[in-house]
């Protein structure tokens, strides 16, 4: 039987698989220091289409086809497909999938959607509705950039707290049976706001949700820091890396050493010019699909938490002088 | 155990109860033929927010509270909540959802997030995840209005094809165990788009989402209309529900006496100057939790099909010449 652990944590009775993935990413993307690990670096960011808002679907749409092709899998094999974006209704998703003839769940977890993905794909499948699902999610520099800030044209000056989106999409199969690494545990998270209204410092307002959701994992499973090689957040950057190993001593738990995030390791982040990191819901999904899961079957990793995290303000919210809502959503990959 | 049906249904093992429901509505809404059965009628559509994107979190929180009160249980009682809205960035459920402290899901799926949200729901309390969870979602005109078309005050002429985005937010419990409406079946839908362009026709633009959902329904089941005493659509308004039925009737199925649609419902038509009828997610939510699930109470009805429909474009993609992709997705509620 699957098993509910303290008010927020799942454990799996039988741990679905992560069968196949596939991580596509845009240029600089594929010139940062995961380049190897990424199944394709496209050489045009707009995808041969007429927007950057369709570009983003066709991100999806291609990290769809390389995941299935890689399992030997077609459309026809899978039972239901998760995803969402930052795109205002989450077009990206909508265009990107609409030709795919799977039945559909529509996410919205801001960069927390990949997690939020693989943790409802879980749940599918152990609850007996699926023997195959995939989960993906994707961002674009140039969509998100237009949509939340300024036009690219403008070339406004970005704060040293700024992240910069990542142009990828991950996409990842879960399946009943198969090989690969396992979701053993999901922790899902609750929306905490701690009154942060610097839409330039996102990690600042993520970090205490990732606070909130490692903390409950822990208490949920009685597990610690010491259970993992790897506790990595979705995309705190630097700030909100720092500000989390800091909060989280408060609470007793050190993961200082075992710590890594997403949005630290897409880039370089000096030569780069990302200033503190990558984000963006294509930042954790590549670096999850690409180098994280790369590292799990090698056997470098042998127990990870990846727990992401989304900021869920509109640009139209912060405008109106509202603080910004923030989630962070957790699983726990064994291989 | 729970079982899959054909390509897109689930029969559940124990059908989830809806033990408690609620629906809020604004003041025109409140003036229509279905006043009686609302839970609340607020007297200030702004909810005594600042903007209108506050009030609809606003009546989101409250048919939540409600919701809770009518069922005896408080916030410690329910393991996840599931929401979404039309907002972008789905801001209305952050802001109206962050202070409930409860494990929080986000969905998009546009007027279908209602079905959406108590699809995913059921499959969380049948896959043995909780015990209770809340499901919900909401629209408001004013918020609505002018995201998607024009500022209010501009007064802009709408075309008789044009449906009447509803002031309103509709909340359902489900739980394990209790008395009330049970769902059976979900029957989750396929991203469709027939290539509908005109914004201001969204019956038309959804009614073949309808049509996918509905057939595989009774595919999958091996169901006709005459298993169901009625057939309800979320918000194809009068333009769209004569599509349907028309083009269903293609397919072998006769659903004209058993049709009936929550946009058609709402409002009374003529006189409220609503056009072609009802639409937004909330108006398939007040209508589900307010009449319909009364009469389902009373014996009225034994047997429901609810399929939910959404458009999942934005207003950008369709000024860049993208047509209209939709979606559908069906729940069988029996007594």
């Amino acid at each position: 039987m699957n098993q509910k652990l303290g008010n927020q944590t799942v454990r799996f009775a039988t741990s679905p698989y992560i069968i196949s993935r596939a991580s596509v990413v845009g240029t600089k993307e594929g010139e940062g220091p995961l380049k190897d690990t990424f199944d394709m670096i496209v050489s045009d960011d707009k995808m041969g289409q007429v927007s950057w808002d369709l570009a983003e679907g066709a991100f999806q749409k291609t990290a769809v086809e390389i995941a299935l092709k890689k399992a030997g899998l077609g459309n026809n094999d899978i039972e239901y497909i998760l995803s969402g974006d930052l795109q205002n209704q989450c077009a990206a998703t909508h265009y990107g999938l609409r030709e795919t003839n799977i039945p559909f769940l529509g996410l919205y977890g801001a960069c927390s959607t990949m997690v939020e993905s693989l943790s409802v794909g879980s749940m599918i499948i152990c609850g007996g509705y699926a023997e195959r699902v995939v989960c993906l999610t994707s961002s674009h520099f140039c969509s998100a950039e237009k949509q939340y800030r300024n036009p690219l044209e403008y070339g406004g000056q970005r704060t040293p707290t700024a992240q910069w989106t990542a142009t990828a999409s991950g996409a990842a199969i879960l399946a009943k049976e198969g090989i690969g690494p396992r979701i053993t545990h999901i922790t899902t998270g609750k929306i905490v706001d701690k009154g942060i209204t610097d839409v330039s410092n996102m990690g600042a307002a993520m970090a205490p949700a990732a606070l909130d959701t490692i903390t409950a994992h822990f208490k949920d499973t009685g597990r610690t820091p010491e259970d993992y090689d790897l506790i990595l957040t979705g995309d705190l950057g630097v700030t909100g890396s720092e500000i989390l190993c800091e909060l989280i001593k408060k609470d007793g738990y050190d993961i200082e050493k075992k710590h890594n995030d997403c949005g630290k390791m897409l880039y370089n982040i000096e030569s780069q010019d990302v200033h503190a990191g990558g984000s963006g819901c294509g930042c954790c999904a590549s670096v999850l699909c690409g180098h994280i899961l790369t590292e799990l079957e090698k056997g470098n990793y042998k127990n990870i938490l990846v727990a992401a995290t989304g900021a869920l303000m509109n640009p139209l919210t912060v405008l109106q002088g509202e603080s910004i809502p923030t989630i962070s959503h957790a699983i726990a990959i064994t291989i």
